[in-house]
């Protein structure tokens, strides 16, 4: 048997296993079939919670722990990313939003989005400025907060003002009363950092798509408060784009001013409660999540010498082709022509969508019968003997054309010819299916 | 592409589908991914509920309806099968128990294992008999009675009589009392007729394992009841043998008497609630009842020209290989070295033994956490959503080894070679499994 080597990329699957564990359980599924496999781990993040982690531990880089501002105010202890060196890039760091502003760390009782704020992010990228990173990526995604970015620009100098000069409180309500930005005590160390924010392009900051009628009520947010939010975020935008001026490079190299129509509409604007559009008008170039991490991820040199691409998340379903992580490991996949199988938890409405993005197999984990909240617990065995599965079919097709590829009766003289199944007793008729019933 | 041609062999899903409804479900399937493969649709039946109208249909004979004794003594209506011509066998009729014996027929209420009746087996027989048929195939399983088979040989003409020449009433409770059988009265056809039992060896009539004490409580039997069962089954043996002194041949074609201890404890014997020791003692032949079924359904003939054998069922678990059908069709397309997958409702303890009769792959047809209940409803739309997911599973591993056998990549010149993998970067470390979580 060849030595096959296989490229394991999968998700989180959320409440269950991070992706870390679930690349883990497959690889323990795939060894009981073929033990002296080559297993390339490839655990992909998409910038939310374990985003700095898994990059950091992917580039040989490290964590650097800090004491930051948390969503409600309170102080939590965080980290950022200082990522291991990349010839001809800067110093790079990646700052979490989730790990100092996310959903989970705002307390069940307290989930007023119009009230978090982003402000540790801004004391991260501080943090990370300080440790000498001149290029920042932040990842968003998992956010608990909808100011805006507002926060994250207040802690690296600006200064949000109301008609009467004085500074507006956290949160993205308040931003209805912003009059002005004062930019003059801004961070200077901004002017020579690349800022990249890596976040879902579907998401944007305004309009009935926009983050605060799309991510409100998940939030905590009642609907009086998703439309003084919506109100709230589109005034920011204006007075965003009127107060820093913010400009966008073109491909030719000039650029051009970011009006706030743009920063109420761009792809990615909306990310993690519209941090996305506070980042922009600090000059930050909003990517397509997967594009940034996942060439830090190296995943397309790893995946170019794999046999077999498997990915992995908790749900398949007609939105897995927007953005989620096994559409676009199978679109690169196919770049380089590899054959994709996906597993997945739940395979939901539309879950045969995802073979458009290149997935070429999927199948569920599920054994039996259960409770969700069983087999949430039970991930990672679910998944491992899923992965085994999926792969002893995989391997039988080998077989199956094994020889003049016709199956393993092939060598046999009973009427088969290469390339067409000749039935060795015509006198059995083949049964033609019977229609759907 | 070649044709493919595919054997789509399942058992019915308890609960949720004849194995005729499985078989189509498969194909539905199967066809969404190669819709012009030969698809010989082999649905197997295992002498229980849907074996008459099985052979019937897979055999070209039709089936016979009558009205008979039930289980309860009221009289159902029925049938039994005439098969298709065999040339050099006598005309072949299938009286399967269930459709005159069946649990299904028992009402709820009256589910009292100690009186109900196997006298409409015998009637059907009768019926089998004056239609023309010389040999006799009793179809076993899913049985609603436990007397021994006493009822049948009722029909049949046996007098049971108690110690003051009193005919007991029906059920097996009342066999305690049995004090002799008068076989003068027994129908006389029986002597030029050929009768065959299809029945799991693995019932048997009397001790720790027999029919009484493994089958008697989900037929409702109280454990008074169990021990009652138990005992007057004993008793029925060492009565069969004594007066119907019954003899069985042996392989040399001499014959030898079948004692008390050969109807306790033979294979069969316990075979619907003690029907194979009554049958046994007419001089009917206890088989295996795959043995018998699937030559009728002329199955390895119709296994040789396929490239895939797909078989199912309601559960695959450690109990599989004891016997039930994928583990027989996978037993008889290895025979013939033919690929087996196999799918299952519920992939239960020891699923994977599985293997050992060789079934090559297996997967589960759940999508997702649901209730028992709902997966039930929905099992031919869950079955065939994983046949196609199974198969393009395969489908995708016989692409794995086109062209050199390395996969779709293997074309390109980033170091792949005939059989074994080189890492098109060597830099990129294989990264190992780490150990159970």
């Amino acid at each position: 048997m060849p030595h096959y080597r296989f490229a394991i990329a999968p998700s989180g699957f959320k409440g269950s296993l991070s992706a870390g564990q679930a690349a883990d359980a497959i690889a323990r599924g795939v060894r009981r079939v073929v033990p002296d496999a080559f297993l390339d781990l490839i655990p992909i993040v998409d910038g939310g919670e374990g985003t700095a982690e898994a990059l950091a531990a992917a580039t040989g880089g490290r964590l650097v722990s800090r004491t930051a501002t948390g969503p409600v105010g309170a102080p939590v202890r965080t980290h950022f990313a200082l990522l291991g060196p990349d010839p001809g890039t800067p110093r790079t760091a990646l700052v979490e939003m989730a790990a100092v502003a996310g959903l989970s760390l705002v307390p069940a009782g307290r989930r007023d989005p119009s009230a978090t704020t982003t402000h540790g992010v801004g004391e991260l990228i501080r943090a990370a400025l300080d440790s000498g990173a001149r290029r920042i990526l932040v990842g968003c995604g998992d956010s608990g907060t909808s100011d805006g970015g507002a926060g994250a620009l207040r802690a690296l100098g600006a200064r949000l003002l109301d008609a009467e000069g004085r500074e507006l409180p956290h949160g993205g309500g308040a931003l209805t009363r912003l009059d002005r930005i004062d930019v003059r005590t801004l961070e200077p160390r901004l002017r020579a950092t690349e800022l990249l924010l890596a976040c879902n392009p579907f998401n944007v900051l305004a309009g009935e798509r926009g983050v605060a009628r799309v991510y409100g009520p998940q939030k905590g947010a009642s609907p009086a408060q998703v439309e003084l939010l919506a109100g709230a975020l589109e005034h920011w935008a204006d007075v965003l784009a009127r107060d820093l001026r913010p400009r966008q490079r073109t491909p030719d190299g000039s650029s051009v001013p970011l009006l706030s129509d743009d920063l109420r509409h761009a792809p990615g604007t909306g990310a993690s409660g519209g941090l996305g559009a506070g980042m922009a008008a600090l000059g930050a170039r909003l990517l397509p999540r997967f594009d940034v991490l996942l060439d830090h991820l190296d995943l397309d040199a790893r995946l170019a010498p794999a046999h077999l691409v498997i990915t992995a998340e908790g749900a398949l379903d007609r939105q897995t082709v927007r953005g989620k992580v096994p559409a676009e490991v199978a679109r690169r996949a196919k770049a380089l022509d590899k054959p994709v199988i996906a597993l997945a938890g739940t395979l939901g409405e539309g879950a045969h969508t995802v073979r458009a993005s290149g997935v070429d197999a999927y199948s569920g984990i599920l054994p039996a019968p259960v409770a969700l909240a069983e087999a949430l617990s039970r991930g990672a065995e679910y998944l491992a003997d899923a992965a085994e599965r999926a792969l002893r079919m995989v391997l039988l097709g080998t077989r199956m054309t094994a020889g003049d590829g016709l199956g393993r009766g092939a060598g046999r003289t009973d009427g088969h010819r290469a390339g067409v199944a000749v039935p060795a007793r015509p006198s059995l008729p083949a049964v033609p299916a019977a229609p759907a019933s």
